[in-house]
Parts: C-alpha cells; sequence; structure tokens
C-alpha cells in the first residue's frame, strides 16, 4: 500500500505484564484523549478472557475508549509485541546500568513523529506497575525514556505515565496550541474608538473634579490611559467601558440634583 | 520574611467542587510526583470531615503523596480558596466565550515559574468532573488554560490533568533533562581504541576469507566500520567487541583444526 506512506504512523503503547485491569483502561482513556489508538498487550498479570474480569473492568473504565481496549492485541513476551516495530523505547524511573540514549517526553514524541511521518512503526514500552520493566525488557529498546520525576517521591502512575507520552505525541503532531483560541473574528478596538472612549473619560472626569492639580493633570490622565490600554480593548469592550463611565457621571448628576 | 523572596513560590492546584476521593488523593500524588505540594479544595461535592470517607479514600490512593492531601484547607467558594493569590488560571476544555488569553500547559508552566521566582503566588482552577468550572468560576481566572485534546475523545481525567501541570511545571523548573542520563564518567572510546578494534576485525575478516573480490574490499571495509561508528563505542564496548571477534575467529580456527 504505497498510500499507507502519506499517513503518519502513530506510536505503540505497549503495556507489559500489567497488574489492573483499571490501569489498562485508564490508559486505552488517556490515549484516546491525545489522538492514539494502538494498544498491545503482553502477559496481564489476571489473563485477557474475552469473557474475563480485567477485560470488562479495563472496557468499564475506559468509557469513550473502550474501542482501544477491544482492539488491543495480547502477546505472550514483550518481543513479541515488538516484534513487527522499527525502533524500540523502554519507560524506566530508574538508570538501569543499561547504556542507551535517555529522552524526555518531548525528545520522544519528536523522534517518534519523525520516525512515524517516514512509515516507520515506534513502539513504546511500559512495565508493570509495581515493579517496571525487567532488564531483558529494557534491552529490547534502542533507547530509554524518562520522565523528570521528583526523586523524593517517584511513583508515576501507569495510566499518567502513559498519559505524557499521549499528550506530548499530540503536542509535536498538533503543535503545541490550545484547542481554541481568541475568536479571530474579534478585532482589537481601533485606535479611534479607544482615543473616543479616553476623551469622554477625561471629560466626564474633569467635570466631576478629578483633576484637583493643573500640573499633575497630563501625567494622571496618561497613567489613566495607559491602564485601559493594557486590557487590549476590543470594539466591544469600549462599548462597555463607554456605559460604565456614562452612567457612573450621570448616577452622580442625579444623585446631585436630589 | 524578606529571605522567602528568594524561594521559587510553587503553583497553588485548586480543586473546585472535586466529586471523587479518589481525584483527590490520585491528583495529591501527582503533583508529588512532579515537585508540587500545596493544594486546595473547594467544597467537595461529599464533604470533607475529618473522620469523613472522602477524605479517608483520598489519603489511601495518594500513597506517598499522603502529606499533600493532609495539609490541603478547604474552602466554601473559588474566590475565597484564590483569595491571595496573584494570578489565577482556569482549565478548561471548550471555549467558554470569555474573552480571556489561552495557554497551553507549557506556556503555563513558563509564566508560572517567571512569576514564582518574582514571590508572585499563581493558583490554577480545575473543575468538577463532569460539568468542569462554572462560568462564573473561569470569570476568577486571568487567564485559561486547555490540553490539546482529540475533540472526538476529550474526556481527560481530573488527576490526569493535574499531572500534566505539574509535569510542565516541572520540566520549566528543572529544565526538560530527564532525571538519569549517560554516566558522564563513561567516556567514548579514543580513535586509537576504535581503530584498533577495526584493524583486528579487518584481519580476521580477511583471514576469513569474506574480501572476495578485492575491488569492492575498500568498500566493504568502510560501510562495516560505519556500521561500528553509529554504536558509540565506549572503552568497553571496544573490548567486548574485541572479544566477541576473537571467539568468533578462534572458534572457527579451532573447527578448521579438528
Amino acid at each position: 500500500m504505497p498510500e499507507g506512506r502519506a499517513e503518519v504512523l502513530t506510536p505503540v503503547i505497549v503495556l507489559v505484564r500489567p497488574q489492573m485491569g483499571e490501569n489498562i483502561g485508564m490508559a486505552a482513556r488517556a490515549m484516546a484523549n491525545f489522538g492514539l489508538s494502538s494498544l498491545r498487550l503482553v502477559a496481564p498479570r489476571d489473563g485477557w478472557d474475552e469473557e474475563g474480569d480485567v477485560r470488562r473492568i479495563a472496557l468499564d473504565v475506559a468509557v469513550g475508549a473502550s474501542e482501544v481496549v477491544e482492539q488491543a492485541p495480547c502477546f505472550e513476551t514483550a518481543a513479541a509485541a515488538v516484534a513487527d516495530c522499527h525502533k524500540v523505547f523502554a519507560t524506566t524511573a530508574r538508570e538501569r546500568g543499561q547504556l542507551k540514549p535517555v529522552l524526555g517526553g518531548d525528545a520522544l514524541a519528536a523522534e517518534a513523529l519523525e520516525r512515524g511521518s517516514a512509515g516507520q512503526r515506534i513502539a513504546i514500552l511500559f512495565g508493570p506497575e509495581r515493579t517496571g520493566l525487567s532488564n531483558d525488557e529494557v534491552n529490547l529498546a534502542d533507547a530509554i525514556v524518562s520522565f523528570p520525576v521528583d526523586p523524593a517521591h517517584a511513583s508515576l502512575n501507569l495510566a499518567q505515565a502513559v498519559g505524557l507520552v499521549a499528550y506530548e505525541w499530540r503536542k509535536a503532531a498538533e503543535g503545541a496550541a490550545p484547542p481554541f483560541s481568541f475568536d479571530p473574528a474579534t478585532l482589537p478596538a481601533t485606535r479611534e474608538q479607544a482615543q473616543g472612549f479616553f476623551d469622554q473619560l477625561v471629560v466626564e472626569l474633569d467635570a466631576a473634579g478629578y483633576f484637583l492639580i493643573p500640573d499633575k493633570q497630563d501625567i494622571m490622565r496618561r497613567n489613566l490611559i495607559n491602564i485601559f490600554h493594557r486590557i487590549g480593548m476590543t470594539e466591544a469592550d469600549v462599548k462597555t467601558l463607554r456605559g460604565m463611565v456614562s452612567a457612573l457621571a450621570q448616577g452622580r448628576r442625579r444623585r446631585a440634583k436630589l
């Protein structure tokens, strides 16, 4: 399929000997949140029967990501799970005395994106909750992935670790921009609109006796205008602020008449 | 306390009306993993009694981070929880029609570090699991924080979201380097050591009749050497490889003598 080359291959997440169905489900959910769908399992501790408890719990916990769990193939060994992969990364919380490059999550994501775009299949191995990957499983990998955890409290939950990899993948794949932003249709007020408000403000403040000391009038006016500049006012903001100033000034006049 | 200024103030994580003790505990654990300890609660759905179930579950789930849970003050409103904070960020999964800057996790962390280093207290609000923050709670914030979730599967777990903020904070505060790396005492092999191995290899291959076509000898030798260069050999690697080649070559000679 030469057209397959045009698509970016997303990384394969491999959970090696996971202990709990909850964590399989939470990992799948974290993956789906950030656009990953290829999950592989290696010998879950309590089995992976079609009708078994572990699978049922994983599906329950996955919520909207149950498809990720349903489609996950199960292997007997980590070596079998990564047999068709071109590059393998092992996540470990501690140094393993194996001389391999050590990458953070962002460097991993950059490499996975580059290789995935070139049609290479990347696998990332995650070990069992308590013990992590065995040394032989780490030995399957080209490089190690580790997160900058506080050594005093290093107990990264399995699904949290999968979530960080998925999050970094999506940041790399989609760019770091958040999913929404200022409405680009919302234009800042023009200088003329802003100046119209400032003029109104100065007139009303002057009428209210705000500028008591003539020598200080200019600096007071400039300071005030700079405060409003920091808002980055839109056209709508200017209308709101003009209304606010009018209400304050007219209310004062009304009270003065009573 | 002028000396307090020298310390970086770490961000305050505010869980607003959290529904489940499990998520409070998991959030505390995620915080501790990445060096955050200041947690505040606002009106947990099922209470926060000293002897109550919610608190007990949160402490159980927090594992090594129970201190974070124990020290978390509880407020009646989000406004009260952030009253002493200098800058407030609201996490939301969707656009709220409130014109505020929208930051990703990395931009948030950079700003939190800059302000924290200047002695400013930053708060980050997280809403209830199902509904997220109310519009009035979002209105407390100077800016919005959002993660680049896949719109088709946007159901970021509360503790996952807290974990991403904590992870980005630590990346910013500690630099992106993973917590361990190559042992800097492990020097690459010198060129002389590497060349000694290559010479041995070529001599042994030549003796074994590897270079059948004299015209191709140079290119075969160069290709082979480049493969070994890619290892980035250490002194110990060179010794291991020399032993490997010797064993292969001597084994062949031994067999030849039989």
